[in-house]
């Protein structure tokens, strides 16, 4: 089965100049790539005309899929208010069921909003992987660990060996919660088998400012000191979300070569944690991705608005329009998400690697005067869902013209109210 | 005519609870509100079904719409240098035929972004008006004036006398363009016939940083003795854009009870001009309302982002989220914007106000949840362009599922193109 997707314009992330052309499809990759009125035999072709776009799919490095049906509860309230009084007691009456039926929720937003794979920290994550593969999307799963629960460790690792062997679709890590949930020795024990069975981490890290008081005051260290102690460098791959207190000097007194930074800009924001200094950031590496977090804090699921929040607040707060160009907005958002979550050749434009596509209209107001060399800021700054006219994973339309071809969005949208109901009325 | 807009969520910014309900709409004004059941005779229906909501329409009381042309120019580039390099030469070569398809293009972006009025000061302000009674949304013009230019205050007062007795669809104001840029005599001139005729003011304060240096080095005031000396707070109704660099203790010096401060979070981060102090602005006015500034610097026309932007940059430097709610958001996202502008009984569902609305889906992923008491939330945190399906103004629909009853969109795509290509490369 060969699909042509022709005459789009086609446009990664980093520095390369956008360029018109045509990308044939065949097994999940891309078989090759020609010009734009290139016509070899396929079984079908769907013809961009010049006027749509098609981007490496949208990577959600960090969120709690399942949150979704936790949306606008506890709103504008202080951080432990919102969790002691609103979230953690929703969350203490979480099974199975809610879980699968809250990420086939936020699946739908996110397929719509153009994301095609994301990195899920949560409960009950056969469940989400279950809910992603029948949706047809990618997931990077871990199971949240917090106190030195072996059995939580265990459901983790129990995880990775059921999902062994479908790394296209399904990368598994291990999630110690953060510091202050984790003691630091079972963290080692987390890193090392994570090392052990060549896993990666995602751990919480540095989100609100008090945590760095922690790590001073209870644990004796600083955040460099912390870092190495947990072993955590030598890992695979390790996630580090938020890291909004993380001073990017750090990056110089640890090794970060093998740790991306999840940035979640709006999350941070809308629950008064900070600001990170993504400039900072950026002066020091390159492996920082771009998530949503959960909608409890958000409160959408969209990669559009994370890319848009992080340049623009970034130049604002630095005072200098420079700062934080589309272009590596647009890397963080495909490419280096695809890297820190572990799946290969995903996230550029390239033969052999993954048929993975949003395709965007550019037959709209907001795109007259987009061109190869100023297509990442036309993205980045003036795009958004709402020109999203499909979602491909693997060469499959998870999200085409406001249907879902794989998912039952009528059903999903009534399971997801019981659902919601059911844990917030019952 | 009537219409009955049936069984919706029906939204107000500020603080009362979202209720369900319906509306009658004749003679482009609410004739009445009542239940959702309602079902009186009407010419026309539309059932919301419970499904989709009313907002009143969005209000963009700051921009420049014929920069539309300019989108993407010089992007990240210091101001000065895209002004001088970019911006203005291209500017320099505007005839009325520009602004007039540039205009055309952003209201078809206003449009189905849910705007149905706008605040626009820049040049050929009469091909500004004819686009917007042709579309049929509403506009506040003002011929923007710099340097003690007589001709451009005439225009100015010309544009004024041409729209009389057109106020539902029309107001105009002047516009003395920046305290930079006009000298304080000339500006007092500016004033001084602003209140002799009755009209508004608009006017570029405080976005830059160097500006309050300006203020006090050339002209050896403090802001308050400046806005005081000018005469502004004694017009009828001035609308002060930007004002990032305005301390809110200004506030409490000079009389602010007929000025509004439009705020364009987008454009200040983009340009890298800062970030207003809007917790500390509310707590000594209501009167702030939102804007979009132009397509050159923000690049998006939608006060959805403008509306989310205001309310989580704000958390997140004040670090408290608490600060600047989603209700009081959607207030100067509607109500307060239509106040700046000039237009009187709008902003607001109720009886005898005008029927300018924003008609949004919600039966999407985002929206499972909603209910009258987080809807304001729902809407600011969650909502975005995606969801408009229909934008009312007066009764009639501008927007409507993707289509634009009253305009050539097409058409104007076109022409928009050969504009653009006709400023840069002509």
């Amino acid at each position: 089965m060969t699909l042509l997707l022709k005459n789009f314009l086609l446009c990664d992330g980093g520095t390369e100049t956008a360029r018109y052309g045509s990308v044939m499809v065949e097994g999940g990759k891309i078989a090759s790539i020609g010009a734009p009125e290139w016509a070899p035999p396929a079984a079908e072709t769907v013809d961009g005309r010049g006027k749509a776009a098609l981007l490496p799919g949208f990577v959600n490095a960090h969120t709690h899929a399942a949150m979704s049906l936790l949306r606008g509860i506890g709103e504008e309230a202080p951080l432990m208010e919102w969790l002691k009084e609103k979230i953690w007691p929703a969350e203490a009456k979480l099974k199975g069921e809610h879980v699968s039926w809250g990420t086939k929720l936020a699946l739908l937003e996110m397929a719509a909003n153009g994301i095609t794979a994301f990195g899920d920290m949560y409960f009950f994550m056969d469940s989400v992987v279950e809910a992603s593969l029948e949706m047809g999307m990618k997931c990077a799963v871990s199971r949240g660990i917090v106190g030195p629960e072996q059995v939580k460790l265990d459901e983790g690792l129990q995880l990775a060996e059921t999902w062994k062997g479908r790394e296209e679709f399904v990368t598994v890590q291990l999630a110690p919660h953060a510091p202050y949930t984790v003691p630091l020795s079972f963290l080692k024990e987390i890193v090392a088998a994570a090392k052990d069975r060549n896993l990666g981490i995602h751990f919480h890290f540095l989100e609100a400012e008090w945590e760095t008081g922690y790590l001073r005051d209870e644990m004796k260290m600083t955040p460099a000191e912390y870092l190495a102690a947990s072993g955590m460098p030598e890992v695979r791959q390790a996630v580090l979300a938020h890291c909004v207190w993380l001073d990017p000097a750090v990056l110089d007194e640890v090794d970060f070569s093998r740790m991306t930074i999840a940035h979640n800009p709006k999350s941070n924001q809308k629950l008064g944690s900070g600001m990170m200094d993504l400039p900072g950031m950026m002066e020091k590496t390159r492996k920082i991705a771009l998530g949503t977090d959960g909608a409890a804090s958000n409160n959408r699921l969209d990669v559009w608005g994370e890319m848009r929040s992080a340049a623009l607040v970034s130049k604002g707060i630095s005072k200098d329009p420079t700062a934080v160009p589309a272009r590596d907005v647009l890397r963080m958002a495909t490419f280096e998400g695809a890297e820190a979550l572990g799946f290969e050749k995903k996230g550029m434009i390239r033969e052999g690697w993954a048929a993975d596509f949003v395709m965007v209209d550019l037959d709209r107001p907001e795109y007259v005067g987009i061109d190869g060399e100023n297509a990442a800021h036309f993205f980045v700054y003036a795009g958004s869902s709402a020109d999203v006219t499909g979602t491909m994973v693997a060469g499959k339309w998870l999200y085409r013209d406001g249907n879902f071809p794989g998912a039952d969005a009528e059903k999903i949208l009534a399971k997801a109210r019981e659902m919601r109901d059911n844990l917030l009325k019952g």
